[in-house]
């Protein structure tokens, strides 16, 4: 057998890389974790998660630490580094890093995904009233107005959060009704700071030093307006996180990775996990799921080679 | 629309059922677990789990005991009962008790699986002296010398826990290699207590109390002998608890429901989650994240009924 660097080499340290690695670690199989920022991925930016089974509330930093932990503790060795490309025409599997390349019989991909952005020129606004994390920066819109973006589960979820701290939130959305689970949507209609704005899409920001003004189109009657606000929270979908990725596997149209039952992509040795493969639901519920799977077939597929 | 009792009732309280419990909740669904022993299910024979993400460790009870009040606080109710069958010839779905009829919009069957036994005639031994649960029974072996039958993880992790009592355990397989992961093999074979008994079969048990002997068969040499043991236990493997069943959904060969990415069996409308699903692993993890597929799929069913 050609020797290789890896047994396997995960690449994404959310809750899906994070479990891969504690199975892949319980197996004793010579394992690497790469992750690019820090281990726990969307979850440290979730203030609050009540649907994950056996813990009634934690936060989302806190689950991250305690997965960490928990990987760490088997003996799981995670490196912080970013991923360039991927090198999988051989059997030998190669993982081009920044400063080396490694080599590695499986790979599971769980790098997850990220925010989708608005096209309306938020961009350079990012850190002067912009962004996607209430828990990171509600704080700084203590008594203030903002405008939040957004009719899932996280939209809700997060615009119920900052109201800890703004003194008004409009949630604006494109359609009719909420996505997000009812009891979400309930939390947010007796909310008293929350007002829907409804049927309706940011077009534009505006302000000297920051965001001073959102401008809002009715997508139904075509009217527009400004409102005054001092931020704007945007979440609006996801977009799978897979720069590296350059067509080495098969993606659907979105470019999320396509998996088959035991979670292994168009090649053999390869799997994907998470939040960045193709599937109808991202939790953290079913991203430990899909990474239990992958790991158990990335050994499996060792095994056997 | 049809009037239903229920948006959705869930067969089952494991963690999968658990966990669609939560999910369902949340969502405020008008939603019915049913449960014919007590919420839990396997995990509640499990002495200890480490491959829980989130959990460096915990017992199965505390774990179950965790997801039952996670789910109960959420508003899901639990109900003790024993499903006799179901008809799911109409848009109606029906969920036949002993005691009464429920009729429902959506299902989902969490059932799980149950151990298999031998068929050497350990069942008359049972409670006395033969078990498949380490947990329940092993504090009744103390200083006593006991048969372990089989080579997975639950075979090895079980016959590791015995040892806390027991002062020998013979764990007898029929392979020349375990299945468990390494990690539990490297702590069986370092076990002065554990003697491995390769390529081996129980073919009876004998004694007048209870078990006395046990009787073992080499696959190989045919070599027949007889060990002196005080007690069995028996992990070889799972079925599907599927009783109630009757062909209302189509199974693999072995009794397993078969379901699609979303966890939609072959009747709209009807899910599958966990053991009892026709699933490449069974664990913990890929219970809850196949529930919380199986039960955003079923809130998207109703939403469009």
């Amino acid at each position: 057998m050609v020797k290789t660097d890896y047994d396997l080499v995960i690449i994404g340290a959310g809750p899906a890389g994070l479990t891969a690695g504690i199975y892949a670690a319980r197996a004793r199989m010579k394992v690497l974790l790469l992750e690019k920022a820090f281990p726990g991925g969307q979850i440290l930016v979730t203030d609050w998660i009540e649907n994950y089974p056996g813990f009634e509330g934690i936060s989302g930093f806190d689950l991250a630490e305690k997965m960490k932990a928990q990987a760490e503790k088997l003996g799981l060795k995670i490196e912080t580094t970013e991923v360039h490309s991927l090198n999988l025409s051989t059997d030998l599997k190669e993982v081009v890093l920044k400063d080396r390349r490694i080599t590695t019989k499986s790979l599971i991909i769980a790098s997850g995904a990220s925010p989708r952005s608005l096209g309306v020129g938020e961009d350079k606004f990012i850190g002067k009233g912009v962004s996607s994390c209430a828990t990171c920066d509600a704080a700084f819109f203590k008594e203030k107005t903002v405008v939040a973006v957004g009719g899932g589960d996280t939209a809700v979820q997060e615009a119920i959060f900052l109201t800890k701290f703004a003194n008004k939130v409009y949630l604006v959305h494109r359609r009719d009704e909420l996505r997000a689970a009812k009891i979400l949507q309930e939390r947010a209609f007796k909310n008293d700071k929350i007002e829907m704005v409804w049927d309706s899409v940011v077009t534009g920001l505006s302000g000297f030093f920051g965001v001073e003004n959102v401008s809002i189109k009715n997508v139904k009657t075509n009217e527009e307006k400004t409102i005054k606000a001092d931020g704007c929270f945007i979440w609006v979908g996801i977009l799978p996180n897979t720069s590296f990725l350059n067509e080495a596997v098969e993606t659907d149209k979105f470019g999320f990775i396509l998996a088959d039952a035991k979670m292994q992509t168009s090649v053999p040795g390869v799997y994907a996990a998470g939040d960045v493969r193709d599937t109808p639901l991202r939790q953290i519920s079913t991203a430990v799921g899909d990474a239990a799977i992958a790991a158990i077939s990335a050994e499996h597929f060792i095994e056997n080679l």
